[in-house]
């Protein structure tokens, strides 16, 4: 009898959602309904922890139950947004880009600047699966969805 | 109406334990104590993530139902032990210890080698409170538990 | 009377050379070239540190008297090609590619995949000025160069 | 016929300078007289780049004519003392000093405080031959120096 087994962690799927820091209402709205259907999926939500993107999927998966880490770039956890359960402090800058992308079994990118497109860089030099939602388009491998429902069922077929 | 409201992030407490990457099945135990009344006290276990000390904590937490954090070096989730929900994969080697440190409120020491010292070096360097169980003894602002039990209530007053 | 009176460190310019780090031979000679134009301009050479056009950078610099300096993601020495005077090891792996940025007062971008992109990206992060000889086309900031001569000419009207 | 041969790197021995940001006019004097002893063993200085004993040890090399590396924690090279010929800006904070020890073939510690610690830990963790003068006592491993030509006698001897 094995009353205290450990979950296996591998059975735990992690979802990156990078993005702009700052954004539309649009934008917030479409990363908040990705993060919902993260929340849906039983996976758990791994972002850069600040505002914008970072900042609708985190509220999307948490008002939907779900669990999220921020990464943060700084040194203190104040910078996290309210809805990360997990901040990361790493105080290495823009360094925790590749730390989001290394803890992400899938990467869902919405629409984002410069942090956003060397996440991506790091994805494709990483070999890190993608799905873009109207995000940078610098590769093949990049797969396009056409709305959050459909992000979310590329990505987990993309890791099983 | 706010019936979403999120649980607050201050509420939470994070507490590191740092210790050898591998160890007597007594400082073993140990660790373990000391992760059972953290998940006691409902705080969250931040932690390198790999064996020794890492795993004896990590085990402690997860068999009574609390919730593991482990800031791996390298740049697989694999190395992390069983025990750990949540694996943030840095790839910055022995640069994660200040990952560690950053992340945590206050941190309880363990017996270690020179992995902890360093750790132990930048709780000091950041001004971030500590409790030793039988680890270095590099400062008079260190504070000196006798067991398990105490350590975590000692750990508790020093981040109310 | 001071003899010994330090060179003002404000007066070196340190240009950032990079892309592929295997690329064919004729983007190997570009590189070589842009190096030869750093050492006759007096600059420093920052680079990764490793193969293609950080090598071409480099033997073009060395070949003239010029001084190299190469951020090594790894953890030892032995990845630096032998143009690098001063190997910087970083063990951060591309997040060394921040470093390369960060040290260089202005970069010239020659063609590379991810790697280059990702560094393109956190020039336009962080405002770092960029001359592009066929790299990666993200924005109107980065200024096109004709060939190696130009690059360096309009290198250093950048930061002067 | 190989006119243009590049110096092997191998050749050169890079010597890390580690020891408090902020010191004594006794303490800065004796980093002084290490610069001096290192620049007149063609030595190569790698240090932290800020004030205290690495500027003392930077002055000193380049008052004799050695060169100078600083690996600097923030983000802007206006941090380096006046006596580095070649600022590194890493932007990993405290995470930089990993990178002063990994680029050292051995390191003179000087006093210092919990960032001193923390690298010396860091060079019992990597195996990093060290000589104290007068540093923190960690290790049987660190040698001891009577003063600073004997510390660069004995660090030379530790990496032939």
């Amino acid at each position: 009898m094995k009353a205290k087994q450990p979950k296996k962690i591998d059975k735990k799927i992690f979802i990156g959602v990078i993005g702009a820091g700052t954004c539309s209402k649009k934008i917030y709205d479409t990363a908040q309904e990705v993060g919902k259907f993260i929340a849906g999926a039983g996976a758990v939500l791994v972002c850069g922890g600040l505002g914008g993107v970072m900042e609708g999927a985190a509220k999307g998966v948490r008002e939907n139950g779900g669990v999220t880490i921020g990464i943060i770039p700084g040194e203190s956890r104040e910078e996290a947004n309210p809805y990360i359960d997990f901040p990361i402090v790493t105080g290495f800058g823009e360094g925790r880009n590749l730390v989001v992308i290394r803890s992400s079994d899938v990467i869902i990118a919405l629409p984002g600047k410069y942090g956003t497109l060397s996440e991506l860089s790091f994805c494709m030099k990483l070999g890190k699966p993608v799905v873009s939602l109207g995000s940078w388009d610098i590769s093949d491998k990049i797969v396009k969805a056409k709305d959050p429902k459909n992000a979310i069922k590329l990505a987990l077929e993309m890791v099983k």
